[in-house]
């Protein structure tokens, strides 16, 4: 029997060759090579590819790839009558979860725990299960957007990548520059993995029992809906709101503090430094603001201004701006909808997970931790 | 930094009061009652009851438990509606995490964070909130059963108890026995909770996050789908159709052991004797072959024959029956189709799920707990 650290802190629940973390430094890597690298020269699709497999894919490999998510984007129409069918007004995360759950009745994912006792998968079936999983996820998000909104579902198609598509099906009208591209792939790259995080975690116990990869999914989905793990973004955004403009920070941080109400998008438990994927929305965020007028944004003052004054009062206690700080303002100016933010997380996710998956029930032993029991003693009816 | 321990296998991952294992002595007890007492004596309200609040009900108490229990097997129609949405030939327990995924659009089992740390929530709010996702959930696995047979839905009644129900909503032109009852009962009861399992620890770490409780229900269930979980009864069931009849036993069993396969329902990580659960059903089993015929079905034999042969060979090694040994034939003589056998599992454990869930938001923190990094070293794209 082990010591009992709470949230398992600090208590190694797998050896992992995905990704790595060194929050002293800032570092994030996935298979080595770091989140800098990916999210400035990769697609959402290489990185991906180099979540599951361990190595980026030469041109033949990506192609066969690409060529099943863009198939798997094309929702059967039984699924698109499923998705009619939930009431208008539900959660998005519910709704994703409840799709995600159902996917082994509309596209090739099975998984035969027996047939993986005799070896009988090769990296391909790994591959192409997860590409199902991959392309279907996001168009669900978007054709569910559509059909809230009582529009109808955007076709995508073979020729575009996988964030045109993704951004094709929510908005076939608008128009998707260079830059704004780049921004889809960079924030669904910084979004894909992050070492043993809750969900993570959740979907790794979940493969541990050889549950089929969509019935993995839609558990990871379920812990990233907490508001305690995704949803961080969304909160900045109504935050920076109710602070209104910059001229009110000061005080707003002031009253917040001295009440010790958390600061969203502030603090992150695995870095002592700036989160390293805050860093390159930063750049992001003002390379957009370029491009589309010229000038920042009032909600992008108030956020620039908060993060100066919580560098000031909060960074000798090693708490900085993280992910979630910028990447709800970029979303927002991109123009997508507040209520899409954790699931774009989800879809983003969606490839570490699978990774896990992979790396779990290729060496698995089932998630059966112990406890202290602290309950009533024997009694009798 | 803690010793690797694949499945966090000894290390403790939770205080807990709701139930406790005594391996050596095959005692399973919830909050302090041994689970012979519950299973012969009490109902699954009774005892979704202790376990959710850590006492047994006094009478008024059970009225109010029960009266919100049956309100919610009745199923709003919109749920019927999405339910008729998905494939008639989707896997159930597929169905029944989609489904369980979007109750908190059709239920009041919304929970708010902040609510929680401001301590609003009093025990009914945990207790209303569990009876309506308890209710529903055995409804929509009935219900399904109705719809994927293309029969109109059988409705629910107050006057019922949730067993009769439950065996109503399935089957209306089923008469059931008292014997029957206690039956289900029983098994309702006995795969109610058992300490920190995989599904359980999923759903652990599902709230750890401050998901919806109806997520984190979900999230359950998708561990439970995996065949290393839940599933085995209905793997006991083709074994012994695989074997026959009770004369083949001793040559099937030879052949299987010297292959080193695995015997369906033989065995458990945390007995060393036989399964206590077991033993109740064993009991149960014959009073049933009694009550229904006087004479006991050619499966029946066919097991306790194997059980017999097992004895002999594997009990030296702690091996022996385990709770899914005879539950599936329990069930089979009941008329309870097979593939409704791990979705009746995820029913009667989403009792001991919500009791963990109350249990971890009390007192949380995150589930994050580390890994050991193995992966590629530093390289540049």
């Amino acid at each position: 029997m082990t010591e009992y650290h709470p949230g398992l802190d600090g208590v190694v629940a797998t050896e992992s060759s995905i990704s790595d973390i060194d929050g002293g430094k800032g570092i994030l890597s996935y298979r080595g090579y770091s989140i800098e690298d990916l999210a400035q020269n990769s697609t959402f699709e290489e990185t991906s590819y180099l979540l599951l497999t361990g190595e980026l894919p030469k041109k033949d490999e990506l192609n066969r790839f690409s060529d099943i998510l863009a198939k798997a984007m094309v929702l059967p129409p039984e699924l698109i009558t499923l998705l009619k069918a939930y009431p208008k007004n539900s959660d998005s995360m519910f709704v994703l979860q409840s799709v995600v759950a159902t996917l082994g009745s509309f596209y090739n994912v099975d998984f035969d725990a027996e047939k993986l006792k005799s070896n009988d998968y090769d990296s391909n079936y790994y591959l192409d299960v997860s590409a199902n999983l991959l392309g279907s996820i996001g168009s669900v998000v978007a054709a569910w957007n559509r059909i809230k909104e009582g529009k109808e579902i955007a076709q995508p198609s073979a020729d575009k990548s996988y964030s045109e598509n993704f951004m094709y099906m929510l908005d076939s009208e608008k128009s998707v520059t260079k830059l704004i591209n780049r921004i889809i792939n960079a924030t669904l790259i910084l979004h894909a993995e992050h070492t043993i995080n809750a969900s993570t975690f959740t979907a790794m116990v979940t493969s541990s029992t050889l549950a089929k990869p969509a019935q993995v999914i839609a558990s990871g989905i379920g812990s990233l809906s907490g508001p305690l793990h995704g949803g961080a973004n969304q909160k900045v955004i109504l935050m920076l709101e109710d602070i209104g403009k910059k001229e009110n920070v000061k005080g707003w941080l002031d009253k917040r503090l001295s009440s010790k109400q958390v600061v969203w998008g502030m603090g992150h438990r695995e870095y002592s430094t700036k989160d390293p994927r805050a860093n390159i929305l930063t750049e992001m965020v003002k390379q957009l603001f370029e491009e589309q007028s010229g000038k920042v944004s009032n909600m992008f003052e108030t956020a620039m201004e908060l993060e100066r004054a919580c560098d000031e009062k909060l960074s000798q206690k090693g708490v900085y701006a993280n992910v979630d700080f910028y990447s709800g303002i970029l979303y927002k100016e991109i123009g997508i909808p507040v209520d899409l933010f954790t699931p774009l997380f989800a879809i983003s996710r969606t490839a570490g997970w699978l990774a896990h998956w992979i790396e779990q029930v290729a060496n698995n032993k089932i998630f059966r931790p112990t406890q202290n029991y602290v309950g009533s003693k024997p009694r009798k009816l």
